[in-house]
């Protein structure tokens, strides 16, 4: 057995620093109050507060030491270790992991990663182009012809919205089946390499069977939605579809919403959804429909690449109403190692194929 | 195809609500600006504002319109309609949800529901008791020795605390193992009727697994933590063991931390916790180391027993630092139809079976 630890940094918002840094470190570790645990668990299995910085009254970090043994190499009980009922308290946001190479290597991370996706797709250098296939309520036909177009004009991943499951007006096996073919057929006619990637969030025990229908119809990997079916889902799908994985925000925005609570957004999009599996995380970049800063979504992009023990960079992919006329602004706050998502703005117009292929051209001059 | 609708409330901080409230309609169905949308899909798929109530500059109650057939009969997508990119916005807090009939019949809810628990720990009329085996660090002997007396000294259900997993210090199939035979043996000893509840929050390939190591355990039923392996574990869960599914609320508090964001507390643990299948919801009462308000827990337990269209009534679980001497209390607010769970407290003194006796004829007593 290792003696190897990890360590989170908390924000504690509303004062009281030292005594809440304390009582967080056992609520995520022992759950019970020290003086009542056994000797051997006190040295063995109890985090404890390494350092705790009180710049102001109302405000401290702390940094919590946890031996790793603690986390079971499991990726949910990491979740439950680092912030399980720790969420449940006001004023508690993770800022900082740190994971030692040993626990590291239990998670495999991204398959793909920047590289791995790039060479997929056969985009070198460039920013890659992501878009999304609505609104639910499109029949298979339409969605299908919708993507072929996308793809012809030169998107590199065409998801399904992540609001398309298996409703009436397009079943996910006939629609898995038939845009799979789209994105082909689009790809043979232009000489491209667009994937397809379907919303894989289906009740528990019928996952494994959703990803066997996306890898036999040959979509080129997934979207999965980790805030709803689980972080770890990330990692079976890749290992399934050996394909793109493609992380979706929803129902993660109760761990964002606030800059008090939860967790801080680069560590959850470019470090927590990194070691789960996504080879690239959507999350609302600043000035669109959503509310994280611009210097929120650069830090997400810095972490998304920054090293970590032989664990692939991925690519941080901001979305939530983007538009092409933006894609100057947005690369250089991004770099080009990021997945652009523009959605509704290709469809302006009527000529999502034309749309496209100004998103691609803007993308290749940048 | 039904024409049925489901409804939510939204309550909406921070003005502007008009804008917003449509805006979230749009977001949580279409995702897409209505006038880029085909004709027949905003007859289909299209949600809408049907109430818009706004008391106050910075509050507003928002009613929205969804197609039911947008939830495809399935949980995790329903999650997403609910809240979904909802939830990535500030002062969106979903605070009232009416299913139809139809789509209700799609859930099973609850396998045993209160009276199904009930009788399975032999249990009328009086208000039922819970606790965890903590801390982590313990070994499986310890653990089952702990088992055993607390389910000797009448403890209904004995749950593995959430953070055990399958660390090396009792690994999952050892302690699913012993701790099960413990609990027998006591029910055996004492003629008691306890059931012990592993905790399972394992990589998504092998939920199924460790639900199936349980059943052979024969260990009754499952601790299961919905914010971390999905709502829909507690379904499926319930189906494989057909025993207690008992939901914790870890890493869900990013939903109720602020109580201008997120899901009202009753909403999360006495509505979609029960929709999905558990049959009671652990949640941090008032007057722990946690923040609910009494008001708050009590609107949990209402609406944990409120008619649901045949959907079994469920137990509320408050925990988070309960004591045996505010049994009363507890009851006084909760009603009998609840699961009292208190940990730490049976462990002071060092004879936890004498404090279970203790705990168990407090709440023969009230």
């Amino acid at each position: 057995m290792t003696d190897a630890t990890l360590t989170a940094v908390y924000e504690l918002h509303g004062g009281d620093a030292e005594r809440r840094a304390h009582a967080l470190a056992v609520e995520q570790s022992h759950e019970l109050p020290t003086e009542l645990a056994p000797e051997h668990t006190r040295r063995s299995s109890l985090a404890r507060v390494v350092a705790l910085d009180e710049p102001r009254d109302d405000y401290a970090l702390a940094t919590i030491e946890y031996p790793a043994a603690l986390a079971g190499d499991e990726l949910p009980q990491l979740l439950v270790l680092l912030l399980g009922n720790g969420s449940l308290q006001e004023g508690v946001r993770i800022v900082d992991v740190d994971l030692p190479t040993d626990l590291l290597s239990r998670f495999p991370g991204p398959r793909l990663g920047v590289e791995g996706v790039r060479a997929r797709v056969r985009a070198e250098g460039r920013p890659l182009l992501a878009t999304a296939l609505k609104p639910v309520g499109l029949s298979v036909v339409e969605l299908a012809s919708l993507a072929y177009e996308l793809a012809a004009g030169g998107i590199d991943i065409v998801k399904d919205d992540q609001g398309l499951a298996n409703q009436h007006w397009a079943p996910f096996s006939e629609r898995v089946q038939r845009v799979s073919e789209a994105v082909a057929r689009a790809n043979a006619d232009t000489g491209g390499s667009a994937v397809y990637l379907p919303a894989v969030n289906p009740p528990v025990d019928r996952f494994e069977g959703r990803l066997a229908e996306v890898r036999s119809a040959g979509a080129g990997g997934a979207l999965i939605v980790p805030g709803v079916g689980g972080f770890d889902q990330l990692r079976r799908a890749g290992e399934v579809l050996d394909g793109v994985v493609l992380a979706h925000p929803s129902f993660l925005g109760g761990f964002t919403a606030s800059r008090e609570h939860g967790i801080a957004p680069d560590v959850l999009f470019g470090l927590l959804l990194r070691i789960a599996g996504a080879d690239a995380a959507i999350f609302p970049s600043w000035g669109g429909r959503f509310s994280f800063t611009r210097e929120e979504c650069e830090r997400i992009a810095a972490r998304s690449a920054a090293p970590l023990d032989g664990i692939a960079p991925i690519l941080p992919a901001p979305g939530g109403g983007m538009t092409v006329e933006r894609v100057p602004e947005l690369v250089d706050a991004y770099g080009r190692d990021v997945l652009l998502l523009i959605g509704a703005d290709l469809q302006r117009g009527g000529d999502p194929r034309a749309a496209a292929e100004r998103f691609r051209a803007a993308a290749e001059s940048v």
